[in-house]
Parts: structure tokens; C-alpha cells; sequence
């Protein structure tokens, strides 16, 4: 089948470009001698997962339990939950999926900590537990210093979960520009998370896995030795933010933008603008909106949630009905979120179709 | 089942008050002497199409072909598709379920017209054609007077399409603050429609059906005298935005907030703030942040895809972990389009569920 073929809106990967974001990390982590386990959420996608995994990966992260569920139930076996899990409903479910495959768990709570031991025994399972540090995200996390410290002796000193590191993602600073300021900051982070591993060791507990760090981060992430694992979501695609962030050799990141979301001219109004059948339901505005490819003449704006324009100053709209434009996301996380599968293509021809699986599992 | 006992995010709908407004809708159109075709996009939902037709529409409208298609599948057999249909791979999925129920769709380009009525010989069915004519939106739609006529003599020659009327819609003044310039803005969209249509009578073709109106015009869209029948959407469930908007008496418009997003606190990090298990993959951001229920020193913001943050000014946070917070939408049809159901609650009981079946058909 042939790209052009495809009714539209369609989500596209270029699959070579994909293939070589998830080389590239793979090189990178093995270049720094550590594991990576790439985030799920970025794709929501089993297929993608096993790849991924294929590829080198040690696991997966899951933002959700709602998406390890899926991922679980597609014989993924190794999931990190990069988000507290709270109450016996979900906390049951947890335990659920703990006994089919290895599932780790941020906490950053006390009551949370004490109601999951609880579920645990309940179920008989006993789940890795993973404290959540702030490491300068001001978002979820225990505060570093004696507060992570109290709730690791809390975990540790808890017969049904087992301790298994610290988490500290600070995702704030993914597109920092310059390159320097976003480097003092994601070392800053790794300071604060082995700051507080050393911490913990010097009171009798160990801690062998310190997991964080992010796609715009990577390089530091993987080289300012402290970290034992990666956990990168967005570096397969890449939002079209990415594009002016520059890695430390001043040139742009060494991922590419691989996902594209093909539009439809479906109504030429005037001469000078046209309307597409992409709105707000298929391509995401929460990063800003998305630039057409290939037409830099063009002005582009939302109208509503079924249609866009695109309109041409000074000039005719060079497009005819029926005619294809491409946009590279501005978010891709939530874009994919959208859709319920991605078209892998390789030049003109469609070469492979990924299920999104875990489309909208946000519990 | 009780509401408590949901996991969270979860999309939930107060059926008394979305009842209400499904009737209130039905009697204006009554008292009116006019038709009404509800939008489905607003719901995407087999089972609420069912509902409205029961209470008194004449059949509903579909953003896309893909909607269209769910709801013919499930037994919903009047549908208008109320943007183009563009090219032959689509159109010839037009026709096939042409060939199950009654469909319309608009067009507002001649090479549209060729193209659909060629695969209407072919496929050997005859749709129902609606000219969208531009009143005043600027989006799709041909120019009013002329060139809707000469549209419209094309599609009354074509033998393999039937022309059923016009279509006019103007969704940029729905929120247009205060009610008599909405009012005015309006009656001129309801007056171009209703200009030419006499104009096409004028030159001997009949014209019986002018649809058109949106959910925040819908008092002067039904007695403007012009359209034949209303095709509202926002009305079951009313983004919060249409809170400041208020009716021809001066009150709010007489339809309720029906629809709602329960939250959960999953993490305490600062004794002022708390962090919801509900991000911009649960609840759309293109309207603008949503509000917290019942929480007026609660100031909101996103904190990523799965997180976002209630901060309290100048005191504690008054939420434990677990505790649920609801907020209205900003804008329901994007966000209902992330969900794959919605739960139906009366007082703390769940009382149905609705599937959200044409969810992400933006093809």
C-alpha cells in the first residue's frame, strides 16, 4: 500500500528515522555503560515496546497502571510506574499485574506506603518500590535530605515491599536552551538523587538503582555518573520543540523528527487559503500549534475541532483539493494519545502498523 | 455501583441535568414548529444519538465520514456529515453506507461534486447533497448569492445526486458576549442563508431544508424564521466557557454543566499543594484550564501529560491523598474524544454507561 493511498488525518513514523533514535540511545547508554528503560507513555504501544526492548532496553516505564496493564497483557515483563498509585482499587489492580510480570512502583508518601504493604499482604505479592525524589521539578517527590530518607527506612523497614532504589526525573528542563544552563541543571538533579543514595547507604541500606532523566537531557543524564538507568520517552519521535534545542557540541539533538501527521486540503473557501480536515481531535495544541512542512509561505491556525487553515499573505494558496500537507507534532505525547495506531512508512510505501494499545488508560 | 468507588480519571455525566438539557432542546425546537439534528460529534456515542432521537430529533449530524460509520453500525439511520468529503477513497465509503441509511453530506466545490457524483454512478447510489455556503465564519463553504447558485445548479444537473438544500453555519459567535450582538450576528447568518435560498427558488429549484445554528444561538437560530432545522452539539453537556454567556432575559443560557472529570490527589509534596492523577492526556487544555469544583482558593495548573497541580495561597491544602476534585471542561467535545466511555451518575450512584464509539474517527 502506498502512502498515498491512506484516508486522512493519519499518524506517520518515518520508520528509518525511528529505527535510528532507538539506535542512538542504545549507543549512547552503551557508550556510558548504563541501562536505559525507555518510557512508554511517549507511544503507548506494545509493538514499540518490544522493539524498544529488542533494541537493548532493560524494561519499560508506564506513566500509568492503566498502560503497564496493557503493556503486561502483551507480554511486556519489566515496568516501571513512574507515578504514585493511590487507594486499594488501583493498589489491588498493582498487585494484579505484580504477579504476571516485574513491577517496580514510585512512592513519595507515607499513608501510601503503609496502605500498598497492606494490599500486598492482602494479595500475597510483594512489589519493588521505588522512591520518588524532587530532584527540581517541583511536581510529584519526597523532598531530598531526611524526608526521602525517613520514607526508604518506612519502605525498607516494611516486610511486604521490597526497596529497590530512587527515582528523580526533573522534566522542566528537557528544552533548556542554552545547552550549558540545561546541563548544570540535569546535573544538578543527579547531584541531588546520589546526594541522597549516599544518604541512605550511610545508615545501612542499599541502594544500587537510581533511575531518572529525560530525551533532551540524555547526554548528561548518561555521562554525569550517577544514574543506573535512562528513562527516556520522547527521543522515538521527537516534538517539533525539539528543534531548537542544541546538544553540547552546539549542533541540534542527534534524534530526529520521525512522526508526522498527514492532512487533507478538503475546501478552498478563496484564492488565498484552504482548509484542511485536521482540528483540535487530530493533532495536539498544548505544545503551540504545529508548521506544515515543505510550505514556509503558509500561515497555519486551528478552527475548530475538526478543521485548520492554512493561508497565503500576498499570494494564492498553491494547494489543490485532495492535496496531502504534513506536520511534525509540537507534542507528540499527547498526539499519539489520539490515535489508535501509527503508520510506519519507508518512502512512498506503507511498511508496518502499530497498535496504540494503551490509547487513553489514564487510571 | 457508587461514584466513590471509580477509578480515576474517569468522565462522568450528571443524567439529570444532561436529561434536561435534552429536553429543553426539544422544546424550543417545539415551540418553534422546527426540526432539530443534534451534532454527535459533541458525544461521539451510539447510545446518545439513540437517546436524542428518542426525545424528538429528526436524526443527527457527523463531523466525519469515520463517525458516521460507527453510528450506521449501530442502527442511528438519518445522518447528515457536515464537512466534505474528499476524494474517492473516502467517497466511496460514503456510498456504501449511503446504501444502509440515510445520509447527507455537504459539499462546497465543484470538483467535489464531479468526483462524488462519478462514484455515486458507480457504486450506483444517489446521497443526498447539502450546499455549505460561508455565513460568515469563514471556514468552509461557498460564497453566498452566485456562487452557491451556480453550486447548486451543477448539483440539481448531476443525475446521480440529489439536492436536498443548504447548510449555514457560523460557530466563531456561539460564545459571543453580550446577547444582542450574538443575537444580530446570528440573524445575519440565518438572513444570508435564507437570501439565497430565495435566490434559488428564484431560478425554479426547489429549496426545503436550511440547517444550520450551534448550541449558544440556538434561541434566536430556531425563531430567526429561515432554517428548517438546528443542528446543536455543545448543548448536552456545555463547556464551562459558557458559563459567562448568558440568554436573551439576561440569565445564563438555560442549559446545565452536565459533564464533569473526577480527579484524584496522588501525591503531598508541599503542605500548600497537591498533585491530581489528571493531566493534559485527561482532560483537553485547547479551551483554556479547567477549574476546580467547590474549591475557590484553588488555583490549577498543568503539570505535564498525567500531572497537574492545586496550589493554595497563603494556606494549607486542604485535600488528603486519594481525596477526589471534579472539574468541568473547558471544551467537552475534546475532551470527551479522549475517553472510550463515560459513566452516567444520580446522586452518588453510577446508573449507566456510554460508549464513546466513534472516539478518534477523525477519518
Amino acid at each position: 500500500m502506498k502512502l498515498s493511498q491512506l484516508d486522512t488525518p493519519v499518524l506517520l513514523v518515518d520508520e528509518a528515522a525511528f529505527l535510528r533514535n532507538m539506535q542512538r540511545m542504545q549507543d549512547i547508554a552503551m557508550a556510558a555503560g548504563i541501562a536505559y528503560r525507555p518510557h512508554a507513555k511517549a507511544h503507548k504501544s506494545a509493538e514499540i515496546a518490544k522493539m524498544q526492548l529488542d533494541a537493548g532496553a532493560c524494561g519499560v516505564c508506564c506513566a500509568k497502571l492503566g498502560e503497564a496493564e496493557v503493556l503486561v497483557s502483551n507480554e511486556i515483563n519489566d515496568i516501571l510506574i513512574t507515578t504514585p498509585v493511590i487507594g486499594i482499587s488501583k493498589l489491588t489492580r498493582l498487585m494484579q499485574i505484580t504477579n504476571k510480570a516485574k513491577i517496580s512502583v514510585v512512592v513519595d508518601n507515607s499513608d501510601n506506603v503503609a496502605e500498598m504493604a497492606a494490599v500486598a499482604q492482602t494479595c500475597g505479592v510483594k512489589p519493588d518500590v521505588v522512591i520518588e525524589v524532587d530532584v527540581g521539578q517541583g511536581r510529584c517527590g519526597v523532598v531530598p535530605g531526611d524526608a526521602a530518607l525517613d520514607l526508604v527506612r518506612e519502605v525498607a523497614a516494611t516486610e511486604w515491599l521490597n526497596f529497590k532504589g530512587l527515582q528523580g526525573y526533573q522534566g522542566s528542563i528537557q528544552m533548556l536552551i542554552p545547552f550549558s544552563e540545561r546541563d548544570a541543571a540535569a546535573r544538578r538533579a543527579v547531584g541531588i538523587l546520589t546526594e541522597t543514595a549516599e544518604m541512605i547507604r550511610k545508615v545501612g541500606i542499599p541502594v544500587d538503582y537510581l533511575t531518572g532523566g529525560g530525551s533532551g537531557t540524555t547526554l548528561t543524564d548518561a555521562t554525569a555518573k550517577g544514574l543506573t538507568e535512562l528513562q527516556p520517552g520522547g527521543y522515538l519521535f521527537m516534538d517539533s520543540r525539539y528543534r531548537e534545542v542544541e546538544w553540547d557540541d552546539g549542533n541540534p539533538i542527534p534524534f530526529e523528527q520521525s512522526l508526522t501527521l498527514l492532512a487533507s486540503v478538503i475546501s478552498l473557501p478563496e484564492p488565498n487559503r484552504c482548509i484542511l480536515d485536521m482540528g483540535l481531535k487530530a493533532i495536539s495544541s498544548d505544545g503551540g500549534p504545529p508548521l506544515p512542512q515543505n510550505l514556509p509561505e503558509a500561515s497555519f491556525k486551528f478552527a475548530g475541532e475538526e478543521h485548520s487553515e492554512l493561508s497565503f499573505e500576498n499570494g494564492n494558496c498553491p494547494l489543490k483539493l485532495g492535496d496531502k500537507v504534513s506536520f511534525v507534532p509540537t507534542h507528540c505525547d499527547t498526539t499519539v494519545n489520539l490515535y489508535d495506531r501509527i503508520i510506519a512508512f519507508s518512502g512512498d510505501d506503507v511498511v508496518d502498523v502499530w497498535n496504540i494499545a494503551a490509547r487513553g488508560r489514564v487510571q
